[in-house]
Parts: C-alpha cells; sequence; structure tokens
C-alpha cells in the first residue's frame, strides 16, 4: 500500500518511523510523468533498500522564464497507480508552497559543473536542481538515492555535492531506458508530434555511431563529433544545442577520446528540448 | 569524559549510536579557542539537549587571502580541558584534509544576506561560513545548534539556510557574553595591545549610547549612527569597517528604527578586526 504525503512534517515523521525499525531508506526524487526509465529506478530501489520514497514535485526553481513549468505534465493518478504496482512505500508529493513558504535565498552551486553542457542554454537551471536535491535529502534522509544515466549532468552535479558537503547518503546512477528504437525514455517525449518522434531516433544513432567509432580506434573528438552532427542534421527544424565529449567526473571538453568519457547530445525540435548520452571507457594513456 | 574524535566515519559512528539510544543530539560548532562565550553556548546544549558535539575547526573556506588563517590561536589541550570540565560528550577535531579531501566545488550562497555588513569587507567569508556549517550538520547530524549572538550575521544566514534548505535541525542563538567592561568575548581578542585593549571598550559604549537613543524614542538612525561614530573615534589609529541599524533578519539598512532591529559595528584596530551588535526591539507602526 503505498502512501501518499503531502508535507514535510509527515514525511520526516514516516522516514523516521521506518529508521526506528533498522530499514534501509531508498529515494527516487522525480518530476512525476512516471516513465520506464523512473521505473527502472523504483526497481533498483525496491531490490536495494527497505522502505521506498518516490517524491513527485515539480519545481519551480530549476525552470527558466519561458520554459515549460506550467505546462509539464502531471499525471498524478497514473502516477500513482504505477507506485502502487512497483510497491513503492511512500510517495511525498509536496506543494510548491510547502517546498517555498518564503522567498528562497540559500542555493546550493557547484562550480564549473553547472555551466557547462546544458547549463550553457539553461542558466540556473542547475542551482535549482542541486537546491531541490538538497531540500529533499534533508527531508526524506535517504541512505541511497537512485538517478537516472539520461539526465548525465545533473548525476554529476548531485554526485559531486553529496561528496563535497558530506551529506550522508550514497548516490547510484542507473542505465538509461529506451524505446525499442533507441530512443531515451522521457517525460518530455509526450510532447512530439509523429515526425519529431520518428526523426528523434537520429540522437541515438549518433551516440552509436559515435561508440563504434571509438571502439575502431578514433580518437580524435573533432572527427567523431563532426560524424555525428552529420548524423543530427537529417533531423529537419532541429537546432542541435551541443555535442560534448567530455570528461564523465569534471565535464571538461577533450581533444583526445581518453578514460572515462561522457558523450552528450541536446537538440531542439521545435518546443521540445531532448537530451541523451553514452559513457565509453578507453584506457588512460 | 570527553572522547575526541578526529575522523567523519567516527563522528557518524558516535552520533548514531547516541541516536539509537534515544538522546537528543545538541551541537555547538567552533573553531576552538574557547572562551567563555563558548562556554555560555556548552553549557546551553548540556542543558537542552544529551548528547553534546563541539567541533573544533578553523575552517580555511572562510579566511580570504591576507586573513589570519594561519595565525588563528589554536589552543588545543586548553580548548579540550575546557570541554571536559564543562561535560561535552565528543569534540569533533578533523584535519583540513578530512573536511576537504579535494577541491570544493559545492558550495551554499544566502543572497542578500551574504553581501551585506561583514560581507563587503570579506567576500566569499559567509559562503564559507554556511557551507562549513551544512557540511558539519550532514556529518553531526544535531537536533539543535547553538550559535552566539555576537557573530549576529553568521546566525541570522544559518538560519535562513536551515529554513530554506530544510535542514532537520533547530538553530538557537544564545546573548552575547562580555568582558566586565562591556567588551563582547572573542578569539581575537588576545591579539590586542594592552593599550587597544583599553580603547576596545568604546565598540560597547557606543551600542549602549544607541540603545539609550533609541530608548529616549529617537528613531533616526543617521542621527543616532552620528553619535556612535562620535563614541568611535575615541579609538585611536581604529578604522571603522561598518555601523549598521538594520533589518534583524534581512540585515536591510532601516532610515528609521522599526521593529526588531540590529545594531552592528565593525572595527579594524591594527591587525585585529572587531565585531560587536545589539539586538533593539521597537514597536512597528
Amino acid at each position: 500500500m503505498t502512501q501518499v504525503i503531502k508535507t514535510i512534517a509527515e514525511m520526516r515523521a514516516r522516514v523516521a518511523a521506518a529508521r526506528v525499525g533498522g530499514k534501509i531508506v531508498g529515494f527516487v526524487p522525480t518530476m512525476g510523468a512516471l516513465h520506464d526509465g523512473h521505473i527502472s529506478l523504483i526497481e533498483a530501489a525496491v531490490k536495494r533498500t527497505d522502505y521506498v520514497i518516490v517524491s513527485i514535485f515539480v519545481n519551480p526553481t530549476q525552470f527558466g522564464p519561458g520554459e515549460d513549468f506550467h505546462n509539464y505534465p502531471r499525471p498524478f493518478e497514473k502516477d500513482l497507480a504505477i507506485c502502487q504496482k512497483h510497491d513503492v512505500d511512500a510517495i511525498f508529493a509536496p506543494s510548491v508552497n510547502e517546498m517555498y513558504p518564503r522567498e528562497t535565498l540559500a542555493w546550493v552551486t557547484v562550480d564549473n559543473l553547472t555551466e557547462r553542457l546544458c547549463g550553457e542554454s539553461r542558466p540556473g537551471h542547475f542551482r535549482g536542481v542541486a537546491t531541490v536535491c538538497a531540500k529533499l535529502f534533508n527531508i526524506v534522509h535517504p541512505d541511497i538515492a537512485f538517478f537516472g544515466q539520461k539526465d548525465a549532468q545533473q548525476a554529476v552535479i548531485v554526485w559531486r555535492m553529496v561528496a563535497d558537503l558530506s551529506m550522508p547518503l550514497k548516490v547510484v546512477v542507473c542505465p538509461t531506458v529506451r524505446e525499442p528504437d533507441g530512443l531515451a525514455m522521457s517525460s518530455r517525449n509526450v510532447y512530439l508530434s509523429p515526425e519529431e518522434r520518428k526523426d528523434a531516433v537520429r540522437i541515438y544513432e549518433s551516440l552509436v555511431r559515435c561508440q563504434e567509432l571509438i571502439e575502431a580506434g578514433e580518437r580524435d573528438t573533432d572527427v567523431i563529433s563532426g560524424q555525428m552532427y552529420e548524423i543530427l542534421k537529417q533531423m529537419p527544424g532541429t537546432k542541435i544545442d551541443y555535442v560534448s565529449i567530455c570528461d564523465a567526473e569534471t565535464l571538461e571538453e577533450l581533444g583526445q577520446v581518453q578514460g572515462r568519457v561522457l558523450i552528450a547530445v541536446a537538440v531542439r525540435m521545435k518546443s521540445v528540448r531532448l537530451i541523451d548520452n553514452i559513457l565509453v571507457d578507453t584506457p588512460t594513456q
């Protein structure tokens, strides 16, 4: 039976009671509109922990002006059914006013990591993400929090925040879940027109091509990203925000593929912005 | 018997054990060089909580270039004796490397509050203070943390950080403890020459004068600060960093005294920077 919890006070009390019972607390923070990607995180949490909390909170402080905060999908009943089916113990679904009862002055920032990649076209976004994650961790007090590799930069930033601020939890990053044709699962995929949905597969194709090139021995990131652009350009009316081949921990752009490398893509299709990435391990020289 | 704990892992284990035993955890964060002001915080913690932790950590990230990080007094054996005498359960005294094993990228900032007053002449100082407090709270996991009113801006910033980031603890601010002549207790008072020590009483005199004026009905902050400057100018060779009459919560400068008001002073005597303040409650109009 999944409990739906709306207040910080009740959430704290429930977790404290679970902890007194000796349970390990697992946490999957989401903005709702749950898809198979989220479900894979929930399944990982159910497998590894004893008391699983899913938060559903569309966080206003991570949306910029003109972004889709108000239109972001909020199918709560469907989300609840998914959580029930997958043995979630509690949904934490606070109101905006419960989370932000006054103007927020305190923020968590993560230097360097927040400005790169998606940070360039979404100023303030990752500050909002880091801050709401810090708040949620302080409320939910999990032993393990589960994030998806699809939001690679978010995962790196949260991991670094937890390490630098000595937060008492472990961050686990789970593999990206994809549609049969390769498109990464995203709550924003529902916005795509049928035509756009068909084109969107190019994103994954460009990443697969990248991986093939690296496996074939190519190390020059200009050569690799050039071939990725060729594939991405086949999406009519789509603006390519970035193709990045960067260090998986520092997100610094690389000239040569080396070590643990993140290859990340962001494109804008009309009003929808889609991101995807893969991780590739290569020998360090 | 006061335990001295050097590592984050041991500190967490000790607090967890105390919590399992049902104890309320009290926390007094300090940079050591304990004086009667700190002792009053320890006494408040011993009175109100069951397991009292004092941290002694001279935090490098809150010192600016050219400030006194390396010369800051570190009389550990004396501090330990004070803690033992006052029934502290544990001293958390980590090394700099234990707290900052790598470059710190994640910071807690508190907009507006950090730039005013002492923030103007100590850029980055309160970001360092907020960040190390967040880290210490995440490690020590206290129910109540005790701060001194003498560091008024610090107390306001920490209070706001705890509120905005939903940190699971209560912040208690204890009254400033003073020498018999009124000088606020500070670890930096040991730096004062006998002559400077004598002059330093003017700081408290200026605050008393301010309080008298307000009690006599004066509300114009220019008039009040003018009279405070007259007193402070009687300290030869001393630079007045600021005299501020501001809202006690937002730290915004006031034209008229109204509501809960903080009157704060900072001066530089040769190499020593001293601060002091009083809180005055007046009717809101």
